[in-house]
């Protein structure tokens, strides 16, 4: 017969799945002798068996539990609602996977109106016990029974009322035995039953309270957000209860092995003399650090000291305890891997691996991709961030925080930051335009957009803090007034603070620090280049994000992408006159005039990427993006250029497309304007020619065309562009290789890779784009959307985040396999903003990518992922467990 | 050895490949017995191998031409170069593939200055013989030595002018000698040679300025256009030269087995007396009819129908027939399957399979599905046609003609046409607010949009005419004027004829007429209906347009579209307060008062279609389509609505959208207002269920929810739909199927299909939707970007129009191929545009779809398309010649 129920020493670490987290570390801890209050773990089978047979506990299983509580007595020597020596335990769900806080827990089970006497007389405290009582009521009657809590805060509340007293500690016994007839009163109200005197019956009955916490709303929501199956069930643990509220020689702490915070390597914790285990977490009485036991409880702090050394070693990690000293006597209650921050997991992982403990591959695994963010980016000082709250929360669109004066206008945040001053930009949305006021901006907080908004994309791109679709915020930029959800007015000028790592807006200044990255950071990321197998470049559109990308460790760019470079005010009328050319000739001219600029921002990029790989995208978007689009300004700019504003409103309403994001733009601009392609190519090759003989470099320019379709599309454009680069190269009477490739960015792409792959030398999958149609999901409009399908469940995560691997992925591995079919060498990357997502990353890795482009802040994040992927290896579940579509 | 060169004793109809269309025919007609001058042909092989050896033609082929050419003045008994007997050839191209007017041909070929001395001796004709040698240089400088034809014109005409002549007629002998002088000066002016006085030399000068001709521009353009591949090459036909023109016992003419125009069984031409061929073409003298033949040559006459009758039921095809009568003898020139009008088709297909001549599949293959749209549409007077000149032309976005007063608005159209006026609506593009004036108006013209812009899509549906994206014209609304390229404007209440047919638009008034559907048509298209496979059926969204399609022949409403219920003055401001609600309770107030209008609808439409299956989706589009956007709107209808002109305003501007195409719509829209689908669901349940009860009927109602991306989002509005449904049935006591499917319309769908089949019991291709997102096109944007591509090559046809089987219907294959993994009974159909299309219904036949929805006018032509599919058989090369990625 099938085994539901196993005491602690029949278990083991190993055992996670049947025992739950919790339930296989009291078991490890039993097993490798350390003091563990005895018990026993029913299974999560035992769970689903729950479920399967409509919400009822089997005979066999109940059986398996009464042999286990007789097994306990037997050990413990305690019984069951004895009046003299009676078996209290404590019931505690333990989920395979971590949910805090999420199911429900009771302690002193066992009590009844005769235990409760057992207990004041072994303890010699009538009080306690009767306070352990009231307490294990209270507990049964809000988990068990379902009761609301502030049926019995009335009661309680009333007694104190009625004596006139402030604390509960000032209750004396006999008031909690009034008390306690107050709750019985209650349960037999909402019940129609008497609180059940009999601990079988208690703990049949808590068991299964903690089942049916598995698909309460709130777990069931945590499993949705965290995409953890609702199939696992979770383990119930019935512990006998060790009590560190015995007076002075009891006690109760949790601890660390190391410093959770900064890494140190030394036991770190705290610890309260006569108290239980809620009572630290609590904070209502200060605890202490915990050296200080060595003084309270000498013996058992040494003790302690080798069981924290003993676990380390043989967990291989951090681990996080919790104990109690009953009359001077240790038990463990609990251990865990220790949570910690960026800084600390970095020194631990570089420690453990100096102090042999743990490999360079498992100390890679160590830190989480994610958690770099923190070790680049200003933060929040600690003291002053605790004393503020927020006036509003958006999305969290580039990490880093910031503080500075409101401005509504990028002019406004270009002149501020000149004059010295900090300035935020705040907008509806940001623009292309604003370029140069995100430049000069601290920060950037706009009211629309999502993650992959203009704002998001730009700021994670420079590696400035920025929060986005900040919804509950209205911005009016012609009054130049925020209007906050609190009904406040923030004017320009104003200070605010914001966190773009929590999404978080302050009112008023907040202090920013740097944090430091201290050299194990270095180190750690040195074994990570070691190990994984993607290269990592990154997407950079100027010398400075190319050289930033550099010292984070790019190994090249992945995109560089034209279009930032014409918004500047003295290139931005040339493109304009080659919007409104109405010749050809005049068109070339026009385009002759920035030829030049081109040139030199590539020569620059050149400069400081050497001979590394540069991929430079010719221009991607739509021609009305250069265009204004309101009359006024419409009107200043004819006059500028000496054009009728009718024409140019002419222009302006020829170009308006409904829906720009599938319109005129990509390699579509290069089939009608053939003379951009040819410009940016003769800039591209001229640039390249110039900086390799100067340097004396071999540059191998990557030359990108974006969107395409076919491969008619593709060709058409590839002709173009070699036929010029052919010119230059011979006009200059050099040699010089160049690869022509193209982005998969429409679904379309994907489909047809092995036709397209007989013309590109390489794809780079333009992720952002191939997710927005694949899901028809415009990014600029459906960020609130996306938002609630998470919350619905309907989407487990931002596909614009993560990519979305049983549909987008899907594509991206069609296109992988026909690509290599037609040409095994094609060189593969990702340039996506999906390139800087750790879980985008392993999926890169297995489907065999040779790169991954993000922006120059995510690269060591990148490089991190990559060689977490190369540990993990292919995800057997992704490449096997296919669906008949594809290969 | 190869054969290159096959004399057409050699040939026969079925070597098409080898010996091009004409060269075939030549053959057969040659094997049959028929008197056809003799000669030979070269096959396209040879052509290709011209090109495959740069452009020359190899020493074996030239033997085997000189051979054939011995062949033949043997045959003939004259001689190449004879001053007594001369053989004079055409040299004509002939591709497998007809490509009138493509390349090129050469008449009398054999004539230098010796022969045409001995033609002038055995016609006794010498200008005739000079006037034969003339114009054989001109031809021969034109296509061969490629000299500007103007060259020539301008010796001819100086020798008029000098004689003082005007016709050319009127030149004498000697006259002609001089212009053969001054040509032969053109050419050694142009070559730097003389004129090529070696017959052999010519021939084989003239056969590769055929095998050059297949890749000129105009033919080079013409296979793009009609996706003929490059690489067929023609063949060259050389046939000794008959004359019609040697006086009153020869004459030439062209004729039909059976009337083109009318299918009349009657053979039906024109001949002249005393001509050549090109003077029968040309239309310098007016032919007579074929009947007076008979009095002409009665003796050829009578061989010459039974020629007719002979080739007829050789070919079992009416036959498009040359020949020419050389001094009493005829001789045939070609013949071929004759093009001819929709009618003629319709009764020459009936009349054959009745003469037992063909069988009724072969006879269902003899109408394109295209052209029933010319016998189902009103169209222009032809007289009056024939005597007016476009003032300029759009896209031919829904057949027929249409005349009538522009109107600018909608309203203005619906009074022109309560005031028994008939109006043209003509708009910059059109909105659903259009609707009304969509529907009083004889046709809509307008400058915007593409194939399946609103209007198109709309007056398809109506199969109302219409001419949609006519970009040369500029409309505007505000002044209510039309610009014409023509640089003329035309004002309100002025009439326009415009041809949704062809694309034309017209000034002033064409008169239209109805044409006559004879019975003939009703038997083919039963015989179709007995041989198709598909169901068709047709998307219906009112009574009207659902008994349209029911006459028609549809057996079904593939997909009822729920929102231009909507837009109804009556209803538009619930659906407004809906939009607008700030609670739950006022949105369902809102939706109730929507809800008796919604199951009226739907009554209305079951009422028509019985026990019909009927797919009803749920409402689709963006919620900002039924607010107003212009601010003087939005302020009229504030005051009406009684809300605050900001509330409004505010709403507007949240729900406005940069990618309404990629936005919050679909299922999307019922995921955030559930209360829609239930109102809808309800409205669709209760009105199946009264009208099951009132007419005995036993309705199936078929919900579909749209814009699915996957499993999850669609079972989360299926449980809506499907909650609501069984409280409808269950509240009225009754027993009812029902059927809740999805529209595959996001390339997400087509990949996950498998599992979203899981939750859907029919899927419903959205093909336009699924179509912008595959290839990332707006339609609403790229419509001249398409015909661009079109022009360049880059596309063979529009993705809107037809299908892009390489693309999108990989990703329609897919999905049928995993849906029906999941669920093998999975009922499956298309209800984009693409519906009607006869390519893509062949497609939906073989892939295995269970039927195809189109606008009520294209069911016969879907219904004929179905038949041949059926007929034809599965596209072998398209399911075999499969590519990796998909099964």
């Amino acid at each position: 017969m099938k085994k539901y129920v196993y005491s602690f020493n029949e278990g083991a670490k190993e055992m996670k799945e049947l025992l739950g987290g919790k339930g296989a570390n009291l078991a490890e801890m039993t097993k490798i002798g350390l003091p563990v209050p005895f018990g026993f773990t029913i299974t999560t089978e035992a769970c689903n068996r729950y479920y399967a047979e409509n919400r009822t506990v089997a005979e066999d299983i109940l059986e398996s539990i009464y042999a286990k509580i007789e097994e306990l007595e037997n050990v413990t020597g305690k019984k069951f609602g004895s009046d003299e020596n009676p078996l209290l335990v404590s019931v505690r769900s333990g989920a395979v996977i971590s949910m805090p806080g999420m199911m429900d827990t009771i302690l002193n089970l066992g009590l009844n109106d005769s235990s409760v006497l057992g207990l004041a007389a072994l303890t010699e405290n009538k009080r306690f016990a009767m306070d352990s009582y009231r307490r294990f009521i209270q507990m049964f009657g809000d988990v068990v029974l379902e009761i609301p809590k502030a049926e019995f805060d009335k009661v309680f509340d009333g007694r104190k009322k009625e004596k006139g007293v402030k604390y509960d500690v000032e209750l004396t016994a006999e008031d909690l035995e009034a008390v306690i007839s107050g709750y019985k009163e209650i349960i037999r109200k909402f019940t129609g039953k008497e609180f059940p005197q009999n601990p079988r019956e208690q703990l049949i009955d808590a068991v299964k309270a903690v089942f049916r916490s598995w698909n309460n709303d709130r777990a069931v929501l945590y499993r949705k957000l965290n995409g953890i199956p609702g199939d696992l069930g979770t383990a119930v643990n019935v512990q006998s209860m060790v009590f560190g509220n015995m007076g002075d020689t009891s006690g109760t702490g949790v601890a660390f092995t190391r410093n959770p915070a900064t890494g140190e390597n030394k036991i770190f914790g705290e610890f309260l003399v006569n108290a239980q285990g809620e009572d630290v977490v609590a904070g209502v009485r200060t605890p202490l650090s915990i050296e200080k036991m060595q003084e309270a409880f000498p013996e058992c702090y040494k003790e302690f000291v080798r069981i924290a050394e003993l676990l380390e070693k043989h967990y291989k990690d951090v681990q996080d305890m919790e104990f109690t000293v009953e009359r001077n006597k240790l038990y463990m209650l609990q251990t865990r891997n220790g949570k910690r921050t960026a800084q600390a997991a970095v020194k631990i992982a570089v420690d453990m691996a100096s102090e042999g403990l743990i490999d360079k591959k498992t100390a890679i695994t160590r830190l989480e991709p994610d958690q770099i963010d923190q070790l680049l980016h200003p933060a929040f000082d600690a003291d002053q961030l605790a004393a503020s709250a927020p006036v509003t929360t958006g999305l969290a669109a580039s990490p880093g925080a910031a503080c500075g004066r409101v401005c509504f206008t990028a002019q406004a945040a270009a002149e501020a930051a000149a004059s010295g001053q900090k300035a935020l930009l705040v907008r509806e949305e940001t623009s292309p335009e604003d370029l140069a006021g995100m430049v000069a901006a601290e920060g950037i907080l706009t009211a629309r957009g999502g993650m992959t908004s203009h704002a998001a994309v730009v700021a994670r791109g420079m590696g400035k803090c920025c929060v986005a679709g900040c919804s509950e915020i209205r911005v009016s930029e012609e009054e130049k007034k925020i209007y906050m959800p609190d009904e406040t007015v923030v004017g320009e000028g104003e200070y605010l603070s914001i966190d773009g790592s929590t999404g978080n807006v302050y009112k008023g200044k907040i202090k920013t620090v740097e944090p430091e990255v201290s050299g194990d950071f270095a180190t750690l990321m040195g074994w990570a280049d070691e190990i994984r197998e993607l290269k990592i470049r990154a997407n950079a559109d100027n010398p400075r994000d190319a050289a930033q990308a550099l010292s984070f460790g790019a190994e090249g760019i992945g995109l560089c992408r034209t279009e930032h470079m014409f918004f500047d005010e003295e290139r931005i009328p040339a493109i304009r006159r080659m919007i409104l050319a109405d010749s050809h000739e005049e068109r070339a001219a026009a385009l002759s005039a920035l030829k030049p600029f081109q040139q030199g921002d590539f020569k620059a990029i050149y400069k400081v990427m050497g001979d590394r790989p540069v991929t430079i995208r010719l221009l991607d978007p739509p021609l009305h993006e250069f265009l204004p689009q309101e009359s006024e300004e419409i009107e200043n700019l004819a006059q500028i250029m000496s054009v009728s504003c009718e024409k140019l409103t002419a222009k302006v309403q020829e170009l308006h497309e409904m829906n720009p994001m599938l319109g005129h733009r990509g390699c579509r601009l290069a089939v009608t304007h053939p003379e951009i392609a040819v410009m940016q190519t003769e800039a591209i090759i001229d640039a390249a020619i110039e900086v390799s003989q100067e340097d004396s470099l071999e540059i191998v320019p990557e030359i990108m065309i974006p969107l395409v379709g076919s491969e008619a599309e593709l060709a058409f454009v590839k002709k173009i562009v070699v036929e010029t680069a052919d010119k230059c190269i011979k006009s200059a009477g050099v040699k010089m290789e160049y690869m022509v490739g193209t982005m998969i960015e429409t679904p379309r792409a994907a489909i047809d890779a092995d036709r397209i792959a007989a013309e590109a030398e390489f794809f780079s999958f333009g992720t952002n784009d191939l997710t927005q149609m694949t899901f028809g999901f415009s990014r600029d409009d459906t960020g609130k959307l996306i938002e609630e399908y998470i919350k619905l469940g309907i989407l487990k995560e931002d596909p614009f985040k993560t990519l979305d691997v049983e549909g987008v992925g899907k594509l991206v591995e069609m296109a992988v396999y026909l690509g290599r079919q037609t040409r095994p060498n094609l060189k593969l990357g990702i340039c996506g903003e999906h390139g800087g997502d750790p879980k985008t990353i392993a999926f890169c890795h297995d489907v065999g990518l040779n790169y991954v482009s993000c922006s120059p802040f995510r690269v060591p994040a990148a490089r991190l992922a990559a060689a977490q992927a190369a540990v993990k290896g292919p995800l057997g579940a992704l490449r096997n467990g296919a669906k008949g579509g594809n290969a």
